[in-house]
């Protein structure tokens, strides 16, 4: 199904990545919008959000305004503004996520895996990005925090333009593991998106994580 | 629960260790055989045999006479001794594996779900061993091999005395998975026998892998 | 200063990256050319070479034509063809490498210095490219190889579209050390030929290599 | 020649590992001290420390009673510490490293290079040891941070048993250049100080450094 779609933060990198993928699969973007920029030549069926957290408001305004599917990957989002996109989702279908590679979600996979099989074993995160990042740690890092319910030490290394690598160790008196995800175009993450978008426009209203996405859990 | 056991091997590098590690869980050693030697100060209720496949015979032997459970670590194990090992679960619970290492295990169940999920990536094992290591590739890497289901390519690189470790890299386009398995120390594999034990002691009859005792499956 | 340049190869994923980073830093290209393609605005005053090793000859026919410098990256070059740059290199100075990252040099420079510190170490390289790759082991591998001057074990890994991951691993009785080299874009290539450009333009007839560039020597 | 020699900080794991090599290599111990504790046998003929920074006026007190060099592999030591250290240098051989592994010494040679040729280039250091290292960032990590001469991050990660991990990091926008050096075992350590020993009963009285046993520099 050929999808028209806006984007929200359509001169960011991210932005620009999502439309050339999402217009190679065939969908196509009708609505675009920047801080200081809109230009809209039909009516959404379904927005894709990658500006910033504090333009969270002025996304959901935009939802309603067209009633459709929103997928977001805007990072550092506080409860409020996550309280915002919930409420959204009663009426339709919210994918959010911090992070939209598949690798990034088997890694959260593998690790919650570990984390409940090997108990009292020691946990480490380390994540290493391009020098112009500008969060410190990285919002997958925290995701992969989260998931692993445990109070564990992030390191954050800056290395001229990596993409985004991302270890979570674990270590026991004799041996560790260590489960390791590495972007290597921000490509991927582009794809991740646009499996959400075709997953949201048939879903149910709700509130979607992106494993939920992929594995409907 | 204090359990009262026997070492058959106890004079060996891993009957020694695993002797250390069973005492300090609050375990006791009450029997002791290697190949001219034998001590009991009271009847055992489990037996360990990291002796050799040779001594098989003898060991269910001893295993008889006690009436108890068994964990064996021994390697090179021939069909026949197997079939006896079996034969001896219908009355008593055996465990059995050749690699106790709870994060090999772990590495295995990580990379059956990666290849499940992730059918379309290209799988790489690498393992790195000692200089003075003689088979290559590693018996560990031809498990994960064969717990992928997948002709993968294996790299042995062998290292001054790295005493093992073991790479299983996924990758897809955009992003590559790795995950790795670094031993530190040998006592690793003696807290697998005590896990063994411990699930030994009070399972029903039956012919154990290490994984069952680990994960019941 | 200003470099009027021309590129054989133009249409090829290199030369494309080679003309924007030498547009960026000022330089005008003013001659391209590819297999059936050829364009003069103006006469240039350096040629670089990122087509095939089969059309040497033209390139090296480009190149008396215009009187000018060379700089060529075209792989799989026989010896013939790397005498005939020589001989050019008699009358016009010459760059010529199968890897333009500075990188990749200093790796070869640290490697160099731990091989002949450490001579009793084991050594491995190990590498890893895109599934694309049709070479195996990869030049790149085969240069640092040489530079060890030793009968080192190379270790080939495919994976997803990884640019290109380089390892050389040194191996003591009690420790281990590995350089590793990883491209994270294509970009620092077209640097490298940028570097080379800007030195070929002002050298005295010769044929460089890109160690010589950098370093000197 | 046969060296008497003292321990001071006989019961650490380094201390013990120590003795070992140093027996083996056919050596003596003679004297040996711990906190609540003291040995002489025979007045010794030289002197190592690995107890701690806070009892270093009471090593150089023992080394001063027997007038004899002293190799310290102490960390943390301040600046007064180290002052005291060099007084004593003028009468005596004193070597002083918070490692004794050659690999690191390699590995300081070759990040001194890379920070000099690639100036722009970011640089990250990571370390990891085991759970019970109380100190963080280690002494190597620091040591590996004044080589460089520049105001590096340090990343710490603690982990099971792990002996000893340290990378430097370069990134360029482009390519990622990694330095490792992972100790297998405590032996390699030990090693050094052997070397050290064996270097400072025959030297002139001085202030040196692990490096300047190894290379003279």
């Amino acid at each position: 199904m050929k999808i028209k779609y806006g984007i929200i933060g359509c001169s960011g990198r991210m932005g620009k990545e999502i439309a050339a993928v999402m217009n190679e699969a065939g969908h196509q973007l009708v609505f675009s919008a920047a801080s200081n920029y809109e230009n809209m030549t039909e009516r959404p069926g379904l927005l894709i959000d990658f500006s910033f957290a504090a333009a969270s408001e002025k996304t959901i305004g935009y939802a309603k305004k067209f009633g459709c599917p929103l997928v977001t990957g805007v990072t550092g989002l506080n409860a409020e503004q996550i309280a915002g996109l919930k409420e959204y989702g009663l009426s339709c279908a919210v994918v959010q996520s911090y992070n939209y590679s598949v690798g990034i979600q088997m890694l959260i996979k593998c690790s919650e895996m570990l984390v409940k099989q090997l108990p009292d074993w020691d946990v480490e995160i380390s994540e290493t990005h391009h020098r112009f990042k500008k969060d410190k740690p990285s919002g997958t890092a925290l995701m992969l925090k989260d998931a692993l319910k445990k109070n564990v030490n992030i390191s954050s290394l800056r290395l001229g333009n990596v993409a985004g690598d991302h270890t979570v160790y674990f270590g026991g008196l004799g041996e560790v593991i260590s489960l390791t995800h590495s972007a290597t175009s921000r490509r991927t993450f582009a794809e991740g998106v646009l499996k959400s978008a075709e997953f949201a426009v048939s879903a149910e209203p709700g509130f979607y994580s992106f494993s939920q996405v992929l594995f409907g859990e």
